[in-house]
């Protein structure tokens, strides 16, 4: 159901949910009633990813920065924009919300300044927002790793025994370590998820997810002052100074819409604004009724799987499992693959021969298109091939980002979109093994929900349905995050008494749009069993041949040795 | 040294080499003393390979047919043209001697008459010689290779343990079970090689070569009546009937030209013309000095290494071993590597995406130069990447058609060249493995040379020479297979005592053009093990996922199951 369908949704309650993407944030206008989208607008984002160089000075490798100014700029225009495009009043308006990428944070004062904002902090790299993929503080997420399994941290297990370089602890610790001066003068270290619900109500609120995935906030409480003294002195108080404060679950209210924010978005002043939430995890009441075991996968360059489960359980492999962190009162499971539409569009520009651009050149389709389309033309099986999901690394269930990407059983007769069709069955490999090992840890799937840019290929959904040999719902909504958090806005206004009753009402799901084949499903049990010996071999210890070509890969290029070209002498005539 | 540097060459005594090939047959007159290349001429075969249909009629799948009027053809058109070319008078030439693709064989009458010559037999498939990649009789071969091992025949194991469905027996048993009336007339099986030997001097000869590794003429005789028995009664007396003649040592005359073929040919009658001989195991004595331990490796679409040896060694997965196959005197030993250039050729068609091509054309470079200059951009190991060289199946030294190619290591960041450069050294590690395997046998390899076609590749060079850290030499000659027959005309003609001597004189090597370069060997040592380790898991039975990916693909092909395409729904709105 797109906004178009929608155009004369006028009458009744209105929410707002803002998405906030890594290059630009949507807003979305929802009737209350039935969450019908009544219009949206997008404003991207001025100074996008900064990642190059900021103030005239080059940036490290791996660096990703943003700046917070663009976050509240993209309310005062996208929020009035999408209003206009609703055709309602403002005054219709009864709550906001908003989801955003995470780990993005930032350091800020006591009354929410960030600190690049500060005069003289606008050349300092580590006084802006570190956007999600700020991949720098590896170094300091491997030493966080390494001290908590030496001090047997319980926390450690809930994460897949591992904590990322992109979540808040690692980027705090790499603050403190590369501008401690800098580290001093933040009175906080917050999720930009938090910080711009500070903007809208000027109240400070911890959302449950970003503190759960993110904060490593469990059973109560941020790690001990004697695990981050044992990372660095100076970090002791780091989750007492500068984390701390209550926990609010999803979907209740932070506060009312203060003035300024009003005079921002055009919006009616003292409406609800909700808690702040993540962009996967909001999305999982935007699908509809909310229950144990019904996994929501968001698919686009990576996969996402995000899951409530009624028990607590420790499942080999998962991001993180958080009270809380999807919907109060269930434990959010999360797990993820590294690479998955990324692993497509790496074919597509390594992969193709002149040949067929050519042919989808003439014909007017996209190279994916038309790739999909030769892929869907065979039977499984037909091109003898298996390939592993790990061109990205492997984040569930094996969380190893050295592993790396294998295809088995080419032959001279093997064409490129065969290898394709290899791909995009290796991340329908992948997301079966994900659901199998939720299944043997005790949480059982029992519905598969996609949404994310990957449900346009029909091909594509097929497989997956055929691979897991379940029925695949789809969401309803081409807006699924901004839906969602239209969703808890709708909580927080008070509309509905909780997100599951306000997903049962405006969330909205394609049931069982597509059923697997039994026929193709045994075939395809055959090629998993495959890809699960293949998977074990390489993944699990038997032949660490992938650990071994990527150290060879990094010390060659940083040492280098002559290439042969140069040292090939000139043929000369034989005698 | 190419022709036209040895144009003037006209003094002394000349021989000619004829190198009868797939498509057509190249005359080279080369100066008996030197080895001078004085003046060469191809002729194609009007009728080349005849695989689609005959006299009107479709040929089954897998047939390659050829008409042996074409190699009749090729003399008189190639042989008098390479004469005017050298500008020498047809006088001065002593001798002739031809190679042949192999196994070509076919049925022929007592007096050599072929029998598609004969009248009513025109559009008789079986009645034509068949090609060597004439692949229908692969289920003859495989029952001659299980009654070979239930029997525990001496002789299989001198082939590795198989039999090619490609060899004389796999093909002549096909006619009898297909066509036993041509069957039962065909007075004679012969190969092409020795067949157009008779047409040159009127005397029915056997080589050693052919009978050797393609007749399964071993220790003096042919398989026994009761083997060809256990395949099929009526097959009792093949070897007796149609195969059994005296076999002729390389080198020696079969007897002296006719006026028929002096008048064909333009040449004197009555001058020497040598026995028959096969294209690839000619070139030994084209690369120079004969010894054992010296490895000739012709490079083309597939590599074929071959190599003399003072004692009889049983060597696991060479394709053959034969008394004399080579050089009189001496074991012959031939391994080989299924898909080499075939393999880059395949990558080339399906894995350059289109700016590379773009590129290409733009420069003016063909795609494979392009691709070389890249791959030998970065040093070993930088793109981090191992490849098995089985996408057309292994031959040696696991013997195995049903194995496929790997690719392991791939990354969002891994690029086409970087595929490309692992093919290219997944095929040197081929090599190495069978060198290795060589020198584990008893047989060590002491010189590599190589031939053919892909020797003008130099970044393809040093990485064999990296990779078997050994000193690469490389054929003088362009033309190593007519110079190969040139050399044996001189020694049939008496100009030499033996092949030996006059390799000696007439051969040419360009020794140690490549040099291994010992930092880039250390890194191959590496990935070599890699190779090793992967080579057994695939190859030795561990992870038959191979054979297994093939026989889905195989059965799925033939029976199908409806593609994903037609049962997928059309996307629907959202309720």
């Amino acid at each position: 159901m797109d906004v178009s369908a929608n155009k004369g949704v006028s009458g009744g309650a209105f929410v707002v949910g803002v998405d906030y993407g890594t290059l630009s944030a949507r807003a979305l206008v929802v009737r209350v009633s039935d969450g019908a989208e009544a219009g949206t607008a997008v404003s991207e984002y001025p100074h996008g990813v900064i990642d190059r160089e900021l103030a005239g000075a080059e940036l490290p490798p791996d660096w990703a920065l943003q700046d917070p100014a663009d976050y509240t700029g993209a309310l005062a225009a996208a929020v009035p924009a999408a209003i206009r495009d609703a055709g309602i009043d403002p005054g219709q308006v009864i709550g906001i919300a908003t989801d955003f990428t995470a780990s993005t944070c930032m350091p800020v004062l006591a009354d929410s300044t960030p600190l690049c904002q500060l005069p003289g902090l606008a050349g300092r790299p580590h006084a802006y927002p570190k956007l999600w993929k700020h991949h720098a503080a590896q170094p300091h997420a491997d030493r966080i790793n390494a001290v908590a399994h030496e001090r047997s941290e319980k926390w450690i297990n809930r994460y897949g025994g591992k904590i990322s370089s992109e979540w808040q602890f690692a980027k705090a610790l790499q603050l403190l370590e590369e501008d401690f001066e800098l580290y001093q003068r933040a009175d906080r270290w917050i999720e930009a998820a938090d910080w711009i619900i500070w903007q809208l109500c000027a109240t400070e609120t911890r959302n449950a997810c970003t503190a759960g995935y993110k904060g490593i906030f469990q059973d109560g409480h941020y790690p001990s002052r004697d695990f981050l003294a044992a990372l660095d002195p100076r970090f002791a108080g780091f989750a007492d100074d500068k984390l701390a404060h209550p926990i609010s679950p999803l979907g209740a209210r932070a506060g009312r819409l203060t003035r300024a924010a009003a005079a921002l978005t055009g919006l009616p002043a003292g409406i609800a604004v909700a808690v702040g939430n993540v962009d996967a995890h909001v999305t999982v009441p935007a699908a509809g009724p909310v229950a144990a075991g019904k996994m929501v996968a968001i698919m686009g360059t990576s996969t996402c799987h995000v899951m409530n489960g009624a028990e607590l359980a420790e499942v080999p492999g998962m991001c993180g499992v958080v009270d809380g962190g999807i919907v109060a009162g269930l434990w959010g499971y999360e797990a993820g693959q590294s690479g998955v539409g990324d692993i497509f569009a790496w074919f597509t520009r390594n992969g193709i021969p002149g040949e067929l651009a050519e042919e989808a050149r003439r014909r007017g389709v996209s190279l994916p298109e038309l790739l999909d389309e030769q892929a869907a033309a065979a039977p499984p099986g037909a091109h003898g091939l298996i390939a592993l999901d790990w061109e990205g690394g492997n984040r569930s269930v094996l969380v190893d980002g050295r592993l790396s990407g294998a295809i088995v059983g080419l032959t001279l007769a093997t064409t490129a979109p065969e290898i394709y069709r290899a791909l995009l069955e290796s991340t329908a490999f992948g997301t079966r093994m994900i659901i199998d090992t939720f299944g043997a840890s005790g949480v059982p799937v029992t519905e598969l929900v996609v949404v994310g840019g990957l449900i346009k290929s029909a091909p594509l959904m097929q497989i997956y349905a055929d691979v897991t040999r379940r029925p695949l719902s789809v969401i309803g909504s081409g807006q699924g995050p901004a839906l969602g958090s239209a969703i808890h806005a709708a909580v927080a206004a008070g509309a509905y008494p909780d997100v599951p009753a306000a997903a049962a009402a405006m969330g909205r799901i394609d049931r069982d749009l597509y059923r697997p084949d039994p026929a193709r499903a045994d075939v395809y049990d055959e090629l998993y069993a495959e890809y699960v010996q293949l998977h074990d071999y390489f993944g699990r210890g038997a032949n660490q041949v992938m650990h071994r070509l990527r150290a060879i890969r990094d010390r060659v290029r940083k040492a280098g040795t002559p290439p042969a070209a140069s040292e090939a002498p000139a043929r000369e005539a034989g005698a």
